[in-house]
């Protein structure tokens, strides 16, 4: 008897994640460690998370009653993607669904303006920014005090996509009519030593707990590696950890969210971006921290005790991307030099198609100090070589 | 569309396990990390890789076909189970298909006085043992020097199962008469300091490499906790991983080994047990090295590098073993308390059944000492109870 399909015994506790993609994968792999039932909802039938999944739903995001019959079979339901339909999900909220984190902390953060504004009224510290339709004339707007800025949109923008450089003020009202994008923000640019992060679980109890600072490198605006213990003072360490707590207190909902700061050349920090979901920058918390950022997700939404995060060692995270040059089926190069390498862990999301500069995996590196795990990154960079499989 | 099959592109190389139990799901999890395909064969569809497989072909581990069919669909095939078919994995060896570790292998380990006669040529040390029916009316056998012996079934024993306690000369010959467990041997019982293992993997270009050496505490002949590093000195460390090194050298096959041995009072190191496949006393591996059993086992099937395992942090494993006052469906009690327990990771196999001594999951900790660890294991034994769920 030859079955492939799964029984899911009505009794084990369920979570529901819309969104299939690495970080649906990533949460359903600690899930599934300590026997939680997962249902998953995506588009693709194949997505990442659907080697994995007890139960795959294949639907868009934005269909509502896909997304309401997988809240019906699940205890708590979570997404990794932020595309959602947070209308749909107050919909659900206020029928008393366990949805987190909560959608109106979802509206929130979609819009960058929003999430701006939010944290300001907080006394959060965040760059100057304006809505572009709020520039007038005049120049006083603080934020127009120095080119370029950066023009970005308010909603669907991520990875870089909808940001722009802006070198003249002139410019902005030519960009800004890309109408596909809705409205649009500008916001200064500030000249940083260092972007870091730090992931921050907050359960239903009021419980918050932060995770190490990591500091990150961006290519082309997409994270390409995490260093964590960053490299920066503890004072600094402490002052980033904390705004980071702040940040999430300050927002409803359970779960975990990444807040992304500048270390500006002034040693002052200021908030980048908040994502209300695991994130790339966080993806180093599974080798190297006492618990990952996924398990940590899992358990603020089950109201589950959040432990404080240790590091356990040094670690360096470098994504594996498509190459420019194709799109297509593909295969790893380089793998058997690639596997020599000392405390190298690596994960393939299993995606069928690479694009250019699509996440496809990333490799883990944990060492006994940050310039062995750095040293040992770059070698694993230069043997690792994604092919097109023609 | 909802869907619960799941597609498999042939394109993805693919691994098969025969047995779907804990270990076959904890081999799963270490594939899909990397994005690898899992087939898995069990007689129970609720098995726990069920929920990690591909693809699970339903059926006996002696159903000749069905475990041909499953290596007709994958690139390399192993076992987790050591009640294989080891004649069906013969045949299927020498139709060329990739087994590891070899079925050979299987057949010198599967029988315990085989076994201990194969390491006794190699001079590898090992307790002084007999087959009961080459003791004759005479006193001469070494073994029987001391008692009480140990009684053992030369095949399918395991977990204390067919092990009887000999006081007396005259007793072998009563025990011996169970049929049902085939052969038996006496051995001499070991007064030991400590139980150890060390697992050591091996692929088919005939690297070898060894895990930390692990100290090890049964309860009933089960193991209960597991410590690493072991408390034990330098140099036994050294002779113990030695030991365990030749050990696997000798035997045909690639895959992942366990070594377990007695450290006795005199402190020789004696050889007790091999198992042929990851083991529950390398199960803290996967928080506390650089990299876990289960990945060396894929790695060393298929042909990849071994590096060489390091710990990262003082480790110590717990088993939650089913309690003895009932058989039948469970949940877990106390889990909130165990949860705030710093660096603890809680595993589930997800079986639906609890049944006395049943092997339903274990915790590991990791600290900044063993001490620490050993701590905060006790503290988790007491908080955590499994229950009857009437």
């Amino acid at each position: 008897m030859h079955i492939t399909t799964r029984i899911i015994p009505q009794s084990q506790p369920s979570i529901g994640i819309i969104g299939g993609g690495q970080l649906g994968k990533m949460i359903a792999q600690e899930a599934k460690r300590m026997s939680l039932k997962v249902h998953i909802l995506d588009p693709d039938p194949e997505c990442p998370a659907s080697s994995l999944a007890d139960d795959l739903i294949v639907a868009d995001f934005r269909n509502q009653t896909a997304i309401r019959n997988l809240s019906d079979l699940v205890d708590v339901l979570t997404y990794e993607i932020e595309l959602a339909d947070s209308d749909v999900l107050i919909d659900l909220s206020r029928a008393k669904k366990a949805i987190h984190p909560a959608p109106e902390t979802l509206k929130i953060i979609q819009n960058k303006y929003r999430q701006k504004v939010f944290l300001q009224e907080k006394n959060l510290p965040v760059p100057n920014f304006a809505l572009v339709e709020d520039i007038d004339g005049s120049t006083n707007n603080a934020v127009l005090k120095h080119f370029p800025l950066v023009l970005k949109a308010c909603e669907n923008s991520y990875d870089g996509r909808g940001n722009r450089l802006i070198y003249e003020k002139e410019e902005i009202t030519n960009v800004a009519s890309e109408k596909s994008f809705g409205k649009w923000m500008v916001e200064e640019i500030i000249p940083f030593r260092k972007e870091l992060s730090v992931m921050v679980a907050r359960n239903e109890s009021g419980q918050v707990s932060s995770f190490p600072v990591a500091e990150n490198k961006h290519s082309d605006s997409i994270l390409d590696t995490t260093l964590v213990p960053a490299r920066i003072s503890k004072c600094t360490e402490r002052m980033a950890r904390d705004i980071a707590e702040r940040t999430v207190d300050v927002l409803k909902g359970s779960g975990i969210f990444c807040v992304e700061m500048f270390l500006a050349e002034n040693e002052k920090i200021l908030i980048n971006e908040i994502a209300p979901r695991p994130h790339n920058s966080g993806h180093y918390s599974i080798e190297g921290c006492s618990i990952s950022q996924f398990e940590q997700h899992i358990r603020a939404i089950l109201n589950l005790p959040l432990p404080k995060p240790q590091l356990m060692s040094p670690t360096v995270m470098v994504n594996i991307l498509g190459p420019k040059e194709f799109e297509g089926e593909y295969y790893l190069d380089g793998l058997n030099e690639l596997l020599t390498i000392d405390g190298l862990k690596l994960h393939l999301y299993g995606k069928r198609i690479s694009k250019p500069r699509r996440k496809l995996g990333h490799v883990t590196i944990t060492a006994a100090s940050i310039s062995d795990a750095i040293d040992r990154s770059k070698k694993a960079k230069s043997n690792l070589r994604i092919m097109n499989k023609i």
